[in-house]
């Protein structure tokens, strides 16, 4: 069966308790400096989940009660012609996406008023874009701003149902999506070799963007988000790359692939400039590897990411009272946040047709299952995955951890972390920056596999050895 | 002075006659997939312009009658210094900008509402973004998609006085700008230079077009528009790039680099992927230069650049008639519009911090003359800078010629063309594809010169030439 049908067919048989009409807006060209001249085009993600169409300007209304499907487009004109080329017409490619039924865009407008009017209810998800909450906005009577997820909340206006039935089935990557994601880590494994093969001391860090970005858009979409590539690993999302790699520093680089089918790798690694390093960046380096690894070795179904997070953040704290940064309880410290100071983010998030997968949608609904509440405490609130994990999941793997002289002078101050920070000590790391290295992992019914054929190097001597042949 | 103060006095002076507040929008970060993951940082051209700030969710107000300037923005907290890094003080981005007061983002609010209640006129330029008209909509009470230029004619509801102003500023750039330009036209060497380079049979087009891309964003911001390249030259913006590079075609190139300071390349240049011309490659390549050339060397200041077009074009179809392709009296075919059938577009347009320079103010009031109407006809009709030209002027002189399977079998079934065109003759090129040179030209006190140190090659035997050696 068509691959779209038998996803709305089973979204259709999630919200079987529900009355009304699901919608579905697909994107429009989004301005970079004004309307035609446009950022590069990227589709919604719940479109091309269920439908599948890669072009804009495209809705859809399904009809719960009924059971009709019509998809909302306009067919091209002489002039879309000679400016876009020949496209086919609207009802071939809705039938491509096994929807028997299509009409013109304007009437998506029609249909969402007719269904108001009979005071039926209109599903809809939270919206990404501006230019879709203004025209839903616009349909439904409310300000476009109240149809976006508001912080980790989800969007209050939109269909709860709606959002509970399409994570159910996005969180959970099917046969295709896998190999889907399989090739996009293999362009991330091409990225970051790029990367790490174009180190040399005083090139500007953008050189080695601009090549590794070269690099994705020559086999796929582009980037999966904005790439980091920082000597100052502290700032999670530093995006200025004017520095020359100078040396003694540990260069990030955080960075993803988009295929072309849209699906993300994110992977992260961290190098010492000259290829060496030194042995107090030996040591920090050493203990998130540790982290990443524990955290992989404990990923299977059944268990919550959030207590991946907390065993990573655990071993951390151990590693750091060895080192004599912090003394204490490890135990009492993990309860009380201290490892927020050091990682004060979360082991990892879904990832899918999205980097952060569904984020959208609202972090909670996404991330959390039901009985679990999310922590107020800096890291692990900013934790976006904790479920139990089930098969077919994919997720993050990546432990971080960072010297961030303002939150350092800021905890000082504050006096925040009950006598377990030795901040003499401490201080002498204000100018080590950060390091963090991040796998994708795929939940299998039996534990876990990372994604792509092959894992770029992670262990010290293993990256010290690439560099050396790069 | 201060580069931007200098420009918003200038403004000022324009509009001494007009009284009440000009409100500049900067913009926010633009959602690729959802709101945290955007597409990468850019900055509204005017704002640019008159301020130069380069980061997000800035906005501005200036009174002209008490000459006060406001900036509004938000100060980083510990949240945003963690994850984005130490911004310095909205207060110093504006002494940066000359300006000496500056206040909380809602404080823009609360700006415009108030000289709206005291009655006071709020002058601002059309929008380019829907966050932007979406608050400017709800501090105005109109719905934010009248804030925008409707096709050619600007937006009716944005202040004529500070659109011709701006417009009147931007078009002549000064000798900074043209230092900035000719940077971003070496960038554009470059890329296009990788392009030639990477053409060999087989290949897939992406390949070609991530290898040029990331040859811009190792150097620049990116690339200018999204990149043309293409054995279908007959589609203006076609975007496919899944196509393999074939012998026997022509690929076009249409491409532009945007430098880190924000300005514009656009060049095109069209090649025979096997690197040799055909003689009907050639016969139709030569004509296409010899308009490039004819419209360069008619460059100069007070020549309307509408009459270079018309030069242009009148030149092909003198040269079609040549060939047999079409038959009649030159000048009637020009006056008939007969060139839109080959050359559906206008010879060029306005260039600087946007590739369509201020494309969202309205195309007529920044492309035409109080004196110029803007023609009808295919062609003429696309015409985006029709003006007198100016010494300052940054324009592109890119002639075309295009066989349009669809165009010309809607000319031939309608009879549009005055029995004109021979089609018999004209049905031999139905797989021609299409032919566009492009250069990027500043109107100098004397004449013009194209921007760049060196030229790309262009002459059909310095093409081969270059592809031979390639």
């Amino acid at each position: 069966m068509n691959r779209f049908l038998s996803r709305r067919n089973r979204l259709r048989e999630l919200l079987s308790s529900e009355k009304g009409i699901v919608v579905f807006i697909g994107n429009v060209e989004s301005a970079a400096q004004y309307r035609d001249n446009g950022y590069k085009w990227r589709q919604d993600s719940n479109w091309l989940y269920y439908f599948g169409i890669d072009e804009p300007r495209f809705a859809a209304v399904l009809d719960l009660e009924s059971g009709a499907e019509t998809v909302y487009a306009d067919d091209f004109g002489i002039d879309d012609i000679i400016w876009m080329g020949p496209m086919p017409s609207v009802a071939s490619l809705a039938a491509g996406a096994g929807v028997s039924s299509s009409a013109p865009y304007a009437g998506f407008g029609d249909a969402v008023r007719a269904a108001l009017a009979a005071g039926r209810k209109v599903h809809f998800l939270p919206m990404s874009r501006w230019y879709n909450a203004v025209l839903l906005g616009g349909l439904l009577g409310v300000a476009p701003g109240e149809l976006f997820s508001v912080g980790k909340k989800g969007c209050p206006l939109a269909s709860e149902p709606l959002v509970r039935a399409v994570v159910q089935m996005r969180l959970v990557k099917d046969a295709d999506e896998i190999a889907l994601l399989d090739a996009a880590a293999e362009l991330g494994y091409r990225m970051h070799t790029v990367a790490r093969k174009g180190i040399r001391l005083g090139r500007v860090e953008q050189e080695i963007v601009g090549e590794m970005e070269g690099a994705v858009l020559a086999a796929g979409w582009g980037v999966s988000f904005a790439t980091i590539l920082t000597q100052h690993g502290e700032i999670f999302h530093c995006h200025s790359h004017e520095a020359q790699v100078e040396p003694g520093r540990l260069l990030l680089v955080d960075a993803g692939a988009e295929s072309n089918a849209h699906y993300a790798s994110d992977h992260t690694r961290t190098y010492p400039t000259t290829g060496k390093f030194s042995p107090r960046q030996r040591d920090i380096y050493q203990i998130v590897y540790e982290c990443n690894e524990l955290a992989f070795d404990m990923v299977r179904p059944g268990v919550p990411y959030r207590d991946c997070h907390l065993a990573a953040v655990r071993h951390m704290l151990d590693s750091l009272g060895q080192l004599g940064i912090v003394k204490g309880d490890v135990d009492e410290m993990v309860a009380d946040g201290i490892g927020g100071l050091f990682m004060p983010h979360g082991l990892g998030h879904n990832m899918g047709l999205d980097v952060h997968d569904m984020e959208d949608l609202g972090e909670n609904l996404v991330g959390y299952d039901d009985d679990q509440t999310r922590s107020p405490q800096l890291g692990l609130g900013s934790l976006r995955m904790a479920r139990r994990l089930v098969p077919g999941n994919v997720i993050t793997d990546e432990p971080g951890i960072y010297f961030i002289p303002a939150l350092i002078a800021q905890w000082k101050a504050e006096g925040v972390d009950g006598g377990r920070v030795r901040y003499d000590k401490l201080e002498e790391y204000l100018d080590f920056g950060g390091i963090r290295l991040e796998d994708d992992v795929l939940v299998t019914p039996d534990g876990a596999r990372r994604l792509g054929s092959r894992r770029l190097p992670i262990a010290p001597s293993d990256v010290e050895a690439a560099m050396a042949e790069d």
